[in-house]
């Protein structure tokens, strides 16, 4: 039975079935774990989510996070969930042993962010930025930064965030003019960081803030940027901590995740602002960059939980409220019969399995690109670590912006199920439209992630992690082949990789003419295109995965989860799939309608 | 130049020279208008709008209508505005010299409404229901209603409403239960009603709402329905108003359109609430239904007003912010540049033209719908008044459907091209997001209004609403055939309309055959599907026109207005109409996925 914001069932299935969890922990690295010791723990976080975390995900937005007297005000539960994440180990959970974690996979982690997010995604990221900091400073940085720092952090005490837009920059960082001064073995640090998330609080004893900035007479652009330690109180050796002239300006006051704080800040107003070197100088946008891999899929993971509870709240609705009748074979309604439930109309059936098949393929994508990355980490052999980086990379941008943009679509979807009721705040779903909008935006862009599948993971090495990508494709095709029901299935998904081809060449010709504007101009519908694919692909593995189980009488689940999974992987086929028909069409145009001079386009508007 | 929230010249070139507002002005009914006072009449509109409307946008968002002591609290400008719409006329507009009004035609009214509504969607429907509901009296009601409470609803002192929707029924009307008890030559009202638009609210003098219910011993179903005058105070003949057991339950508090309240509302909780039949017993929904095509145009209206704002909005900014560089020759960018407008990036340029071709699209609908409208009721010769009532018939559901779903995809490309700022609520993009959500729920949800296209209005009389419009948009591919640049779109366009006489003839198979479940499963994708090519037709007629204009060297706007629209067309084509081949593959779909037994469709999910 569904409870309220999430189906655990799918999750244990593509975790241990489809993505085999088994073959990570049987890695030297996780041996510690077993499948048993992972399904507890799973259960242990789905108890401490119902308990600490969905209860306060209304209130949470209707009581939202802002600033006053210099200081941002944010719900109570957020130091709660805090420490309570410190003491259960959830912060420390993917460090290694000697950092005082529980060396588990990026796999189980993310199906523990997971269920979180699903819960309540305004909480989360207190925790997800402050473990990307610290792990900023154990790769990176000195052992007296360390020793400072991570076990605060680590234990839920302190938090962390990334210091990286500014008010000019944006989304080109290569244009940040936060500035760091030598002085002594430490920097002086005088800048202004927008949009950052879980900046400052009440409540905190100490934020640590991991920021990109400039040291004087460093070269332009990104070449000349360094990575710094940067707290909003300096410890001062004796356990007593010191204001470090950071200064929250304002909050940004959003339209969701109103919970989750987004703080304006100002470093170095009064020329006492310390930062600490983490790394070599002018490696920063590198070091950084080194755990954006991970922050990225955190954003799809992020996305794709807000629409499976989306899901499963529409789901409940439908199943709940009887409204309308069926036709009868004559096109008419007998009004004299009760009326039915929605689930029953096919169009209200339609909006649920998009959604479904939108959340549990998202959630697919999101624990493969994981296993990749610790794949790609703890694998013995250097050749195989290698192959699983390059298909890490290529499924960096997809898993970020997959979940972002079409779980927009499914969740809004969810709010057209309720009717009227949907628009309103008496409801959750208008709560998740909202939340899930900041998706495609964070870090980085869909604009800028599908520039960077299309213009540098395609590209990569001649094109080898796409290679790589296509293998792991048709060794589902392969599988799927020899199924009876999924047979057809699996020759149209071959048949839209032949297409990927075409289209790809017919791209490449203009990169190859050098004429690269042009070659990226159509990068977001070719995003489209990709992930639709991909998802296809992910779809039929787990039909394969329930036909397997069904024809070898597995006692997992019961035969009709199974059969729902094929029924679903056919309404994706059926319903989303021949969208790539149609965006293929769009890519291939040879028209450049989106280059060129403005007033052309858009006449005397401007 | 753009001003803050519309394309005046658009519009103008829309409606004079695209739609030929002269055919309309030149009819009888409407002789004592021509194009110079409507373009006078659209410019104090606009200047009104201007500064009696746009500059409470925001404000009536962050102050949201509310339940306070048994009333509504709304913003003071609702009543203002009210008054001073009465004072311009615009609620008399539409209505004939006899009733005080100045008989314009319905095109030039939503022209009219079009602007104020991208001004400040919050305030139109105030008296966009009041015009309505004094509608339905001056249509139906005898000359007591008429006299009693229309002068006072066109001069803006009393509010109006239409009261539909209950909580059980939804949009279900056969099942509503509001009763009506004969009492001399009146009727005591009792039950309750939902999601009532303006309801109720604090200045209002008076409200008249236009209710349905079910005379006791009526027929069940909607042949049991009758329509009343129900007003929050009555009459009492000698200029006072006595209470008439009416009570504000609640309202209901929503993620947009906040300023525009929405209300539960209890008729006769203490046995004494009056009713006055309107018109005959059991015709109510009839009556109401004959207004309903004004009423599903208003609703795309609006939300091609809001799309068209968001557009301004994000282009204005896309204007004024640098960020990034274009990329060289090498592929890559060079930091010495100074950074370029986000204008000149293709994808934020893409996202621009989607907007643009969309917002326009749309209102082309509209207007060319509102024409139908006209040329419906006032044309002289009865046969051609026909004609245009069945394309009127046969638009409807698509003019409601187009503007509130591809007018809320569009605006959240608005939202998307001011990235991190898109989200927050010191710009405007949120608010215009949340506020167009509820369109695609308005007056019929978008499932509701698939079914009408594909299971009424395609099949109405042996299917001559669809011949005639496809003879309208052949009469387009005609002309735009001798023009050499236009030419191929114009096949193009044709090819779409083979194809969908072949999707029909597929689908009318299963309605053939008695499966109407099967016929209408796949309503949605059809309105997609049918909707897009509609309006790739409207922009090869904008195209048509301006190429026209370029050929005689027309100086009614210069050079580069034209050329955009032909630009603007040409990405239609290139962007949005190819999604119409995946489309179709969808609904040709041989599957039946959404129809059967639940379970297999959701597994152990309920």
């Amino acid at each position: 039975m569904a409870n309220e914001y999430i189906d655990v069932e799918t999750l244990k299935f593509l975790l241990n079935e489809v993505h085999d969890l088994e073959e990570i922990l049987n890695l030297p690295e996780y041996n510690d774990h077993d499948s048993d010791s992972i399904d507890l723990l799973i259960n242990s976080v789905k108890d401490f989510s119902d308990k600490e975390m969905y209860p306060y995900f209304k209130e949470m937005d209707e009581n939202p996070a802002h600033f006053k007297n210099g200081e941002i005000v944010v719900h109570p539960q957020v130091s709660k969930y805090m420490k309570a994440s410190g003491e259960m180990g959830l912060l420390a959970g993917a460090f290694p042993y000697k950092d005082g974690g529980m060396q588990l996979p990026s796999t189980v982690m993310n199906a523990l962010g997971y269920i979180q997010e699903a819960a309540n995604n305004h909480l989360p990221g207190y925790i997800g930025l402050t473990i990307g900091a610290a792990e900023l400073i154990t790769h990176f940085g000195n052992e007296n930064l360390n020793q400072t720092y991570v076990p605060k952090m680590l234990n839920g005490t302190w938090g962390g965030t990334m210091c990286l837009t500014e008010p000019q920059a944006g989304s080109s960082l290569s244009d940040i003019v936060t500035s760091a001064t030598p002085d002594g073995d430490r920097y002086k640090i005088h800048g202004q960081k927008i949009f950052i998330s879980g900046g400052d609080y009440q409540g905190a004893e100490n934020i640590v803030h991991l920021l990109l900035a400039r040291i004087d007479g460093a070269p332009a652009g990104t070449k000349g940027i360094s990575l710094f330690v940067v707290p909003k109180n300096r410890p001062d050796g004796h356990g007593q901590l010191a204001p470090n002239d950071v200064e929250t300006v304002t909050d940004f006051e959003k339209m969701g995740q109103k919970g989750y704080c987004t703080t304006h800040l100002f470093f170095g107003g009064n020329g006492d602002c310390h930062g600490y070197l983490v790394g070599e100088l002018h490696q920063g946008l590198k070091y950084m960059f080194l755990m954006m891999n991970g922050a990225r899929i955190a954003v799809g993971r992020g996305a794709a939980a807000i629409c499976a509870a989306a899901y499963q709240a529409s789901l409940k609705y439908a199943h709940e409220r009887a409204q309308g009748r069926k036709l009868a074979s004559t096109g008419k309604k007998d009004v004299h019969q009760e009326q039915t439930l929605i689930v029953n109309h096919p169009d209200v059936r339609r909006m649920l399995l998009l959604q479904k098949v939108v959340s549990e393929g998202a959630l697919s994508l999101v624990l493969l690109t994981s296993k990749y990355q610790d794949l790609s980490k703890s694998l013995q052999n250097a050749e195989e670590r290698e192959k699983y980086a390059l298909l890490l990379e290529i499924l960096t941008p997809i898993v970020k912006t997959y979940p972002s943009e079409m779980g927009r679509v499914a969740v809004d979807n969810g709010v057209q199920i309720l009717g009227g009721y949907g628009f309103c705040s008496d409801y959750i779903l208008q709560q998740y439209l909202r939340d899930i909008r900041i998706f495609s935006i964070y870090e980085g862009t869909t604009g800028i992630q599908s520039q960077d599948l299309l213009g540098r993971k395609i590209t990569m090495e001649n094109g080898k992690a796409l290679q790589l990508l296509s293998n792991e494709i048709k060794t589902t095709i392969k599988a799927a082949m020899v199924m009876d029901n999924l047979q057809a299935y699996a020759h149209t998904l071959g048949d839209k990789l032949q297409l990927t081809q075409d289209i790809l060449k017919s791209l490449l010709g203009y990169a190859q003419k050098g004429d690269y504007e042009r070659f990226l101009a159509d990068a977001t519908p070719f995003m489209d295109y990709f992930s639709n694919i991909l998802i296809a692909w992910l779809w039929l593995d787990m039909a394969r995965e329930a036909q397997q189980a069904l024809l070898t009488g597995s006692k997992r689940h019961n035969t009709t989860f199974y059969e729902s999974k094929i029924h679903a992987m056919q309404f994706y086929f059926t319903y989303e799939l021949p969208k790539t028909t149609g965006l293929a069409e769009i890519i291939m145009n040879d028209k450049a309608l989106t280059i060129g001079s403005k007033q052309k386009v858009f006449g005397n508007e401007y």
